[in-house]
């Protein structure tokens, strides 16, 4: 799909990152690409030993099962299935044993609190789930779940228009939510489109959006599966600022961003 | 362990509803006590069956498991692995294919962006893998999510105290969340403590949470498997308030709540 063929790019308003504290350096590419997929070892159960077997998606294909199970499973349930579904098709086990229903829970930002965007948790499970959690050797989960929670903030969402849309896209305004959690990347969006959280429009935004993280994620990982994968978020909160933390510190702060405790340099 | 035998009450420093816009009622139990367990469908994986085979557990053994785990797995894979461990070896399937470790992303809000607690994370996937997801007619994973996402911002945290602990307790002192989300409850008591994020106290602080949440859901879940569950949170931020939202508008909003777009009244 021509549209989105360039998604990497087209998504992204500004690379920059957004403008916190005044002490946020730029979210550039850092040029740590490493010999992906590393061999991640074994732990416990029957599964977890990665990296699971992965073969190539079209982004596009994804896309668009993302998009249409999204009124099924909402956001990310509709990443998670668009990703595995066809992974059990094509590879088998052990994504038909991977119970992905009870990943509805991820909807609305975790049964409906407006926490984290139901298609950034389930990305971050598909990124982890298949390339092997940092802790048995595997990074590059960990670090497309940061590249996603950056792309997503600074995209004009949705990025990714469906085959066959259920509402004209001329209907659907773009905007950026500067955040990778619902209630801000929804709410901004019903702002500019001056619609109701239950309007046909802000669902199909939603299932759009969910189909764009979809979309990225596939790409993510099919150059992980040629071994060039590199990570594209510098965000390092805890080591940079000494919290866990999103990158737009003044969107809840305003101008009074507090310090938080420091370890003292030794 | 006695200290904690109330976790229920004890954990709960007030009842009431964080005060957002002023418009929000008291949080209280709504007498929707459901004939639990209900039986969900399957719906095509191989373990999409629910709800999944479930003994009773201890929530103090349990606990004690998130507690010692959180230093391998953090906070979402500490509770997922403290329920999901024991219930590999008192049940086998489907928990044994089920790759706990992955969900290490879960730590530090996903990836260190301060989104939701994984805690709170982890507790919501457990709730609904075991007692289904709603879209298969299991509510009871959905409304213990909920439940936790509020109990976990009105404790006083961490509740639980370790057989063991690796600080001592007195080092570790009790705030006030009033939101799930790890930013606000690692930042809030950070300031409290005065002790950095790297710092042993703060590492003991969140493996002592994850256990406080380990605790609550085996709670509810031994309820649930009683047919004695009954959702306790009332929080409907879609219905009531026209946004997927938490409790706590102020935090972010100060005085200037927006409303968003409503629905007109049919």
């Amino acid at each position: 799909m021509e549209e989105n063929d360039t998604l990497e790019t087209k998504g992204l308003s500004r690379r920059q990152v957004i403008t916190g504290a005044g002490v946020l350096a730029a979210g550039a590419a850092v040029g740590r690409l490493t010999a992906w997929p590393s061999v991640a070892s074994a732990s416990g159960g029957s599964t977890e030993k990665w990296p699971w077997p992965y073969v190539k998606l079209d982004p596009t294909v994804t896309a668009e099962l993302a998009y249409n199970e999204w009124y099924r499973l909402f956001c990310g349930g509709a990443v998670i299935s668009s990703v595995f579904s066809q992974l059990r098709e094509k590879v088998g086990e052990p994504y038909k044993s991977f119970p992905i229903d009870s990943f509805v829970y991820m909807e609305g930002g975790v049964v409906g609190w407006g926490t984290i965007c139901g298609s950034n948790n389930g990305a971050a499970l598909v990124a982890n789930m298949i390339t092997g959690p940092r802790i048995a050797g595997g990074e590059a989960g960990h670090h497309m779940s940061s590249d996603m929670l950056e792309w997503y903030s600074n995209a004009s969402m949705p990025v990714f228009v469906p085959k066959t849309p259920k509402i004209n896209p001329d209907q659907i305004p773009h905007t950026v939510s500067e955040s990778p959690l619902c209630h801000v990347s929804v709410g901004r969006w019903m702002k500019e489109a001056n619609k109701p959280i239950g309007s046909p429009e802000r669902k199909d935004r939603c299932a759009r959006v969910a189909a764009s993280v979809a979309f990225h994620l596939v790409e993510m990982l099919n150059a992980w599966k040629d071994g060039k994968y590199e990570p594209a978020s510098s965000w390092s909160p805890v080591g940079d600022f000494g919290i866990n933390a999103q990158q737009n510190c003044t969107a809840c702060h305003g101008s009074d961003v507090p310090t938080p405790p420091m370890a003292k340099k030794s």
